[in-house]
Formats: C-alpha cells, sequence, structure tokens
C-alpha cells in the first residue's frame, strides 16, 4: 500500500520523480473561498530550490508553481488542487556509472529490492526533490493557518554540526532567518555556520545539524488522542524528510534528566485567559495544543552524497570503489528551513480542519 | 476526526476510560490461520499492568484478557478480533477533588476546552491505562511477526534520569530485560535506577528516562516512502504513548556532529548477503528496512502526577493549590517497556502486511 | 485488507460472530455533548431482533445493548463508543451437519476459499446477525442527525415478491410502518403479505421484496463529489446489508424510460426556499443533498437458508444432499427495515460530520 | 472532507475542470514491475472522448493522455503514477448566461450551496469530462488485472429508453460492442437505438438508458465483508458516475420476484472446480466473488442538458427561463460503456490488491 499521501483531511498526494518531466502534489480537501495565487506558494518554493546561494547544490531549477485546477478568478473552489513544477535541470548522464551498484546511506539498496527496478537518474523517488511539492502543498497549508488563527510558523538552523544557536524560540523572526544563506537567526554564528560548510564542502563531505522550529498563535483544541496526538503526526511529518533522525517536542530528550516538579508546566491565568508560566510541554498537551507556542526540533544527518572516494558493493554483491562528481548539497541543514515549516503547516491544516471544520 | 485508530492494514481501534468498566481494542487485518490464544497476549499485559513491583503504581488491575471474536478453535479466521480488559481497582472518589481545577502537565485543560467535556475518573481516556489496550493488540502484532518473519523486538530502559546503560543494542536480551524490576539489562546500573527511583518517590516526586529498542531479523522492504516511511510511523507511534518526549532513529541527534564520511554506512557482503558495516541508519534507508536491526530511542519526561503540594488555576481561572494523595507512578519507564514494544510491533506489522500481503 | 469498518468521520467498526460469545461495535466520531443512552439504541434492536413475530426466525435474542465508553454522566466525551451485545441463543450442534460442505447462495464456499478457514456456528460473520451491531451504531446516528437537523428515517416494506405497495413517500409515517409485523404502511397490502410470507415458511420457501426508504428534512450540502457522493455511499451500504441486490435513488431503473424534458426537476421558489418541482433526483443532484427528501429502494433476495431437500457439494468437490431444520427467516424483509434506516444514518451522519463539522 | 479519491489500496486521485488548462489523476498502488505505456491508456480515453460519432456531444477534444510519472524504460516502479490530459476545446463564453441561474437537475445548486461558489464555466467539476481521467486511471487497472487474473471486463449499452436488447451476458464480445456507434452488441437493435438518439436530438431533449457489464475470469476471494463488499464497492463505483440511478448485482430488482428455492445458486462440479449451476447471484457470496461472471446493470437517467426552453430560478429565487445551445450529448449510454468498464476495474483491482497482495 502506498504512502505517498499525507493528512486525513487536508491531504497532499505527492507524485513525480528527480529527473522525470515534472512533479507535483494534488491538495485535497482545502475549503472553498479561500483567495489563492502562485504568488502564495512561490516564495517557499524559492527558499527550497537548489543553486539559491553557495553552500547548496549547483542544481539549476527555477520550480516554478503552476496551480492547474481547483481554483475560479483566483478563489478555491472546494475541489482538489494540483500544483505541477517542471524539472528543468536533469542530466541524467551523470548517473549512469552508479546504476549498477548500491551508494552507502542512499535508497539504492532498499528500493531495488523492495521494488525489484529502480530509477536511477537522480535518485529518482529517493531523492529530495520530491520535498518541492511537499513544500508547495505547505504553501497553502501556510496560507489557510494563517487565515483561518493567524498561526505563523517559523524555522530555522540551530546548528551544524557543533556550531549551536541557542535562543528563546519565540523570538526568533523570519527576518532574522532570511538575513543569511544558511539560515540561522543569529549573525555571528551564521558565519561560522557557513565557514564551517565550505571547509566540508572543499573537502568533498558533508555534515548535518538541527533545525528548530516554533509555531505560535495556535489555538487549543488540535490533536485527536489516542493515536493522532498532534506531536504524533508531527513526528511523522519530521521523520519523513529525508535524512531527518530525530524528533524532539518540547523539552524532548533533556527532559528525561529533570524531576516532574521542574517539568511541570504551571497554570496561570493572563490576560483572562489560561496559559503555563513554562513551556517544557512544547505547546501540546496529551497529545492536544494547549495554546502555547509549539517547539520542537528535528535532526538532520550528514549528506549521504559526498565526492570522496567510496566502497560499496554492486548488484552481484562485489566490493567496488565509487566516486561520484557534481552537485550536491554540504549540509542539507539551509534547504531543510522551509520543508519543516511546510510539512509542520500540513500537519496543523489537517489538526486545523479535524478539529474547527471544513469549511473556511 | 477521531483518532483512536493505528494502521492501515493491520489496523487497532481502541477503546475504554481509566474508570469505566472496561477497555479494549478491536483487530482488524490479522490474516486468518493464525494460532492464537490469551497465553500469547497475557504476559505482555502482565509487564505492563500496575502493582507489579514497589516501584509502580500500586492500583491492582489484573488485567486478564478476554478474547470475544475473530477465533475459530484457536486459530483466527481473517475477521476482527475483539479484545477486552475488565476494571477492577477503579476508585473514582480519589479523583472528586480535581473536576474544578487543571492539573499542571495533564490533559485536564486540553480535553475540556477540546470536547466541553471530560471524564475526571482517573482522568478518562487521557490515562495511560489505555495504553493496555494497545498492548493486548501488539502482542498479536509480535506473534504475527515471528511467525511471518522471525522478528524480535527487544526494548529496555536505557536511563533514568542522568543513570544511562549504554551497550550494543544486539546484544541485549529479553532475559536481561525482565530479570529486574526496572528492566534495565545491567544488574549494576538497575540497581542504581531503582534506588533513584525508590528516592523520587519518597520525596513526592517523579523522574523520566529514555527507552531504547532494537528489533532483530527485519526483512528487507518494510517501509512505504515518501509520507510512510518506516521511521516517520514509527515516530508516531511511539510519540502517541503518554509522557513520550522525543524519538531518535538509529544515529539520531548525536548524528548531527558526525560528517558524511563516517556516517555512511559501508554496504558489504556477508554469508552472500548484503548488508552495512556500521549502522548509524539504524535498519532504515530511505524509508525503508535494509535488513540490519532496527534501533531506536524514545524519551518519556517525569510523570505529571507528583505527591507534592502545587499550584494551577481552575476552570475559573483562579489560582488554586492543590495536592493529590494515592497511587501513582514515581517513573513511567520500567512499564513503558512493554508499550514501546508493542507499539513497534503494530507499525512492523502494519508494513508487513502493507509490502507482503494480507495472507498468514 | 479488512472490511469491517464504514465512514470516515463518523465511523464504526464492527466485530463479532454469529455463535461467539458476543457482538458488538466501536462507534468513533460521535461529538461531544450529545445526550445518549441504552433507550437512544435499544428500540432499534428490538425492531431488528429475531423473535419478534411469527413471520421471522424464531431465534431468541433480548439483544440488550451494553455501553462500555465514552459517555460521562449519560453524555458523549468524545471518545469512542463500545456498544456490547451478548449472544444467548447459539445452538452450534445446528450446524454440525453443514461443517463438510457448501450451502447454496451462502458465504460458506467463499469464505472457505478466501480464509481457508470457516466458522461454522451459525455462518459465523457471514450471518446477518452482524448487522445487529449495525442496527445498535446505526441508532445513535439516527440520534445525532435529528439533534443536528432534525433529519427523519422512514423505511418500509414495499413490496414482498409481487405484492406491491406504491405510495407517497413522503406520507409514509413510522406509526404506520410499525403498525403490523410485515411492516408495510397499508393494513390491507400488510395483511396480504403476512399470507404469502406464511404459505411460504409453511413449504420451507422463502421469498424476497423491496425495502423503501424517505429520509426527511435533510440539509442541503451532505455528499462529496467526485467519487464520495451521497448516492454512492448509500448504494455501498445497502448493497453491504446481506441479501440486498440492487439499489436505485430517485426515479432509478424506471427512470431510463423518460425523457429529460419530463425527468428534470424544475426548481421553484416556496416560501423563500429553493427547491424542486418534482423530485425524480432523489434528493440528491450532483452527489450532494439539495434539501429534497432522499427516496432510495433496495432490493432483497429471498433467503438462501430454506428448509427443502437441496443438492450441493461438499469440500471435496461431491455431490451432495442436504437439508436443514430449525430456525430461519422465511423472508427477511421485515427485519431489513431498521437495517437500511441505520446504514442510511451511518452514511448521512458521517456526511453531516464531513460537511458540518465534528462538533455538536 | 474531500472525495476525489477512490481506493484503498489501488488509490486514484481525480482532478480539474471541464474548462480548466487540464485534467489528470494520480494512481497510488500499482505494484512495480508492469510494462505500460500510453497505448494502453489510449484506447479506452478514444471510446469515451466527446465527438466520436453523431449521436455524442460535438465537443473536440483529442484526450491525448501523457504519463509524467512512475515508469521508467516502460515498467512501472511502484511509485505514484501521475496522468495529465489537456482540455483544448474550452468554450467559456457557451456558459456565460447561466451564471446567475439553477439549471435544472444539474449540481448548479448544491455546488452554490454546498461551497458558496461554483466553477460556470462547463459545469466545472460537476461535468462528466472528469470521468477521462477515471477512465485513463482505470485503464491501468484494466491492464493489472488482465497480467494478474486474465480478468476480462465487457460493457455494452443495454437499453436505450424502452429498446432492450437481453442476452447471455458471457457471450457479449468487445469486438460486438465496439461494432457500432451506439455500443449495442446486437445490429438490429443497435440501429434502432440510434435512430432513437438521433430523433431526441431532433426535437432537443434527451434519453437515458441502461448499461450492462460482465467480468469474467474473476478469480475467488475478492470483497471484504461485511461492509466492503465486492458488491457494495462495485454499486458505490457505479453511483460515482454523473447521471447514474441505480445498481443491480445478479438477479437484482427481478430477483425478488423469485422463490429462494429457484434463486439459489446450486453449486456442482466441473473439471475439478467448484462453481454453481446457475448464477443468480451474479458472481459474488457473501460479498466475495466465487470465480463465476459477475454480472451487474447500471441505470443512467437521460441528460440533464437538454436544448429546448425550460424554465428554473435564479440565485434570488426568481422564475426564469432559459435555453441552452450548442453541443451535448442527447443520450449518454454510448459513451458510459467505457466509464462503467473502468469503474469496475478500478473496484477490481483494489479488491485484488487487497486479497492478493500489492505485489505483481
Amino acid at each position: 500500500m502506498a504512502g505517498d499521501s499525507i493528512g486525513k483531511l487536508f491531504k497532499v498526494t505527492n507524485w513525480g520523480e528527480s529527473h522525470g518531466p515534472m512533479l507535483g502534489a494534488v491538495v485535497e480537501g482545502c475549503p472553498a473561498g479561500l483567495t489563492l495565487s502562485v504568488d502564495d506558494i512561490q516564495p517557499a518554493l524559492d527558499r527550497r530550490k537548489p543553486g539559491q546561494s553557495k553552500i547548496v547544490s549547483q542544481r539549476k531549477e527555477s520550480d516554478i508553481v503552476q496551480i492547474v485546477s481547483g481554483l475560479v478568478d483566483g478563489v478555491t473552489t472546494g475541489t482538489p488542487i494540483s500544483l505541477l513544477l517542471q524539472n528543468q535541470d536533469q542530466k541524467s548522464k551523470d548517473y549512469s556509472n552508479i546504476a549498477e551498484l548500491f551508494r552507502p546511506s542512499h535508497g539504492d539498496f532498499t528500493y531495488q529490492q523492495k521494488y525489484g527496478i529502480r530509477d536511477v537518474a537522480g535518485g529518482g523517488r529517493t531523492s529530495a526533490r520530491v520535498t518541492a511539492a511537499s513544500v508547495a502543498a505547505g504553501a497553502i497549508a501556510v496560507k489557510l493557518l494563517a487565515v483561518r488563527h493567524g498561526i505563523k510558523i517559523t524555522a530555522w538552523v540551530e546548528s551544524v554540526q557543533d556550531i549551536e544557536f541557542k535562543t528563546d524560540p519565540e523570538s526568533v523572526t523570519a527576518e532574522q532567518v532570511e538575513s543569511n544563506i544558511v539560515r540561522c537567526p543569529d549573525e555571528s554564528i551564521a558565519k561560522q555556520m557557513i565557514k564551517r560548510i565550505e571547509q566540508v564542502r572543499k573537502a568533498g563531505d558533508t555534515i548535518g545539524g538541527v533545525v528548530a522550529c516554533c509555531v505560535q498563535r495556535v489555538p487549543v483544541g488540535l490533536g485527536e488522542p489516542i493515536y493522532d496526538k498532534l506531536e504524533a503526526d508531527l513526528a511523522r511529518a519530521m521523520l519523513s524528510i529525508n535524512a531527518s533522525k530525530g524528533f524532539e517536542i518540547g523539552s524532548g530528550f533533556s527532559g528525561t534528566l529533570m524531576k516532574g516538579s521542574e517539568h511541570n508546566d504551571q497554570f496561570i491565568s493572563k490576560e483572562q485567559k489560561i496559559m503555563t508560566a513554562s513551556n517544557f510541554s512544547g505547546g501540546i498537551q496529551a497529545g492536544i495544543s494547549n495554546g502555547m507556542p509549539i517547539n520542537f526540533r528535528v535532526a538532520f544527518k550528514p549528506v549521504a552524497t559526498l565526492l570522496q572516494k567510496q566502497k560499496t558493493v554492486n548488484k552481484q554483491g562485489e566490493t567496488v570503489d565509487y566516486q561520484v562528481h557534481g552537485r550536491h548539497d554540504p549540509c542539507v541543514l539551509p534547504r531543510a528551513v522551509p520543508i519543516v515549516e511546510a510539512m509542520a503547516a500540513l500537519v496543523l491544516c489537517d489538526h486545523s480542519l479535524r478539529h474547527f471544520g471544513t469549511q473556511l
């Protein structure tokens, strides 16, 4: 049973390969009456696209989205919204040398074994290029959440390898994040990160890091226990992103070191609203948003594609050397930021429809 | 849209409240022809049930499971399997004092706001008591995975607060885990953990920790990209467990400190089988199991129920003192072990049916 | 993939066998805040239960429903509602003679082939006894539809074999339907039907007929094109009932004889409301309710269990004679009436939640 | 919750409007390894497209399908297959006169009320043009069923108004059906039907009729009781087709006139295979295919678009005259044949994956 759809009421079906003619997503469940245009979607795609700076892959894709259904005169009609993205910079020949072997920590081996066939060009559907369609769909969710609830989702690069920027999540602004190419809100630490990425790139190696995310102005009530808890669906969405290896909500792993008397978030009344004095819960209690900012972190491993010579096996199980040349991301973090935001938006939007209904 | 079901082909619907007459689960999609009896399920429930040792809640529940449909002469027929668990030790009066206030870091506030009504007795459905039904259903999944693939799932307590036991995940045995009441495979560290839990309990406080899990003999091919990746569904299942705050697969957050050249798992041939020399991937690549052991970790926060006096607000938003007396878990970790195993089994079983088909 | 659940937002999972210890249904998605008790459910079960008159099966079942979760003080909490029905009059010995053969037009052959095993006692899950759980769940839907929209669902026996009662669907009242044991609103025709059923029963044979249904006070907007059209989901629900062979909405098959100029339902304004002058559409246009009464008909074949000697084959494919004795329905129609109403309610309730949201 | 997807394992998501730039479908769940090309799909689209003969709509659409994902070198890879169809002959101006009124028995009123907005051009998504995408997706299902099981699906026009051709369903061949423009297998009756349609067209009126369908070489075991019975899913699929008003399986409504002793299909052994002597069951028993041909019938009402002057109301509820000019189908039956086949294929294919697994 295929797994290319996400969401139950706000549902996205993602299709397309890295080097096929195009990619796309069908968005079902977007309420009628939402003003929507390419301008609502393109900025997120531009933040995700390759070639945007010297520290990301130099593949050239304009990633211009087309909306080919679901609108009348710039307004959604309640019918499926189909989004198309043309692939432009496919270089299938680049990949011919890897058709017979399994690149380490890529999907070559598992796809070959699972399906008995794989799309070698660009990694086919194992490529993070498929996240472009997720980002396009996510941009619709972002808009819907803003219109319905005023929700604001901000992700940023918290760490690149051991270079880390810790801050109050609620203080981070989109402007800070976009003020530099690595998407870390602190200018000085951003510079260190960029320098590290460039060093690693020159060495033909790759590095990982952590993306943090803060969702503000979330209404109380999103999340459906006992299995579709909000943090559970966020975790799933984040772990579905290429190269992600971990997820934490609120206090996360570090919360395991605390005592309950320290960790409990005391309820208080402020401006006639019940809130909590601390937020170790990360904005979710018993699987349901409690109105506080939702804070979570996502770990990304170092990218598997590196330019150094490596050993692996071919289909016959024989050990072979291999080395790739060409375009790759030395560090996925800067481009992961809009992906994390998009996936968070998809989850929150789905839960918004589930709790508040399917009308605008 | 309710969220009380998990799984797409091996589907579990969980129902019941902490202090209602009974709890249960309906398991759909279990293939016909599986030999099944209460004896396959009861041991897992016994490992989860309260009152099993001095370091867990002293609520007395025998948690004897009844199988009331889906079997003929001890063999599954392919029809839904309905499981019932009677509640026995409900003490509704214990909770009358909390009906008008919101306990910190519990679901009182979010349930009240979301549903406009809540079941105060025992926390209703916010109670971890609902995991009993998950564990019962999970035991069926455990059996099915063993019969189909020989899969073995072993979880253990890796840390309690800062007391940690690090080991080779593949070396841990069920016997070691069950050899002590805290379920840490190392006897000496287990003693420290037990001592710490007892200290905390006496202080009326609570602590958290980490459960690690290793799944062995997993066939290649489980997981359905791009959204239903195996690690994504595991993450969702783990974050749906009460009190969990984080999930890591393979190298997890620590993998963000490595370089790609260190982190890539080199493919090798061994006994005519392709495997990897290291396992930073945690047994899953591109969302699909690669045949290596699946290793993951789950963070559990300190339990919210503690016996110290706390401040909170009541429904009117007024600050009030409150203090609970009676039964609670000072540390959820020992009882979380069978829950983690059960939830992992549910996910793997669902993906086994998705990839290998719905027949035994 | 199992098919024992119906509905996407108001979801019912049905479990249990004809001669197991009990049957039941789990209802997910019922909004919080609905007053609900056994008294809302029991009348529908009483109308469906065997032994209620001389023209139905004489199996004795009290069919007393238990609600074992999802309520606090008689009000729904938004959590799953679990319904239990004990089986009382199982006579497993009655069926031992048929374990080795395939009864004609029963599910013996297909279940055996599909699952490799079957529950011979009472036909296991092929028995129409499983509709008891559907009726219990349907009664909750009936109540919810009445509270939300004032919807009224009335089904009746329109024909028994060639004895037919044609009337204006909107004129039929529940009182008329319940005024006689065959559930035909016309007293005189009801008598003929009863007489015919008794004749057929004495001859050890069975007969079928048609149930008509009219749903009144339906709000505009239920139904989700292009595949989950309201009539499509009604058709599915009706064809899932044991022994049903056909479904018509509005003009149905007879509409194929009309011209478009006759069949089109002219829109008119009446009391400031837009409605149609005729209702060949049957209350649904383009898959969405238009506010007019929803009229449909369901065909039921003659029951397969008859007391005459018949020929069939055994598992070895050898021709054998067989004859059953004992309890059976000579005509399923009287008991089908509450089942049709229940299944219609489940569909409408699901679409009500889908269009109007999941809050009461 | 949107309803534009059909199928659980072989899942089709349909998008696009009558007069938008393009239409399409995403097919999820098609197993890897199936040889597939445009040539497998185009013939079905050609049979459905407008302008193919004098008795159908004269809208000119080439309906050339593009496959833009899911294939490598003409073989499916197990990833989503995205199908695109360009619209070419949109004439949006034709419809400007109807923007303010509700055409009788169209979706104008219900869409306007449900969504608060509607796509007037060509009826937007209420147009039967959306079935083009269903037919394209269905052609993949047809191929998969042929490869897996040798299944053959043949539909034909059984009646146009009162002109009827009754025959042994198993005797009808695709060649006979395609031998004339009305798709009735009998040449002489086909001529009468064509003549009738032309008369009706000249009168500016429309007529309906019945499509019959026979599915041969079906394996035993398709269908998932108790709600996803095979006939239930077929009924749903057929009632989702524009203008359909009824569905019968096997004996259908006429079976209600028979006695059980006549209607029961006696099992016999023939060539070491168990089958039934008669087939009133229509190839499905207890919701599961029994290996006999599946026979069903679908009623189609006369098309709502007719060229005569009609009365209706506008958005203000005022009575207005209106008259359309231009292209329409005087009788939908000839073009409904490939749609019925496609929808049947989608249902059967989904159930084939559900029972026999998701691998080729």
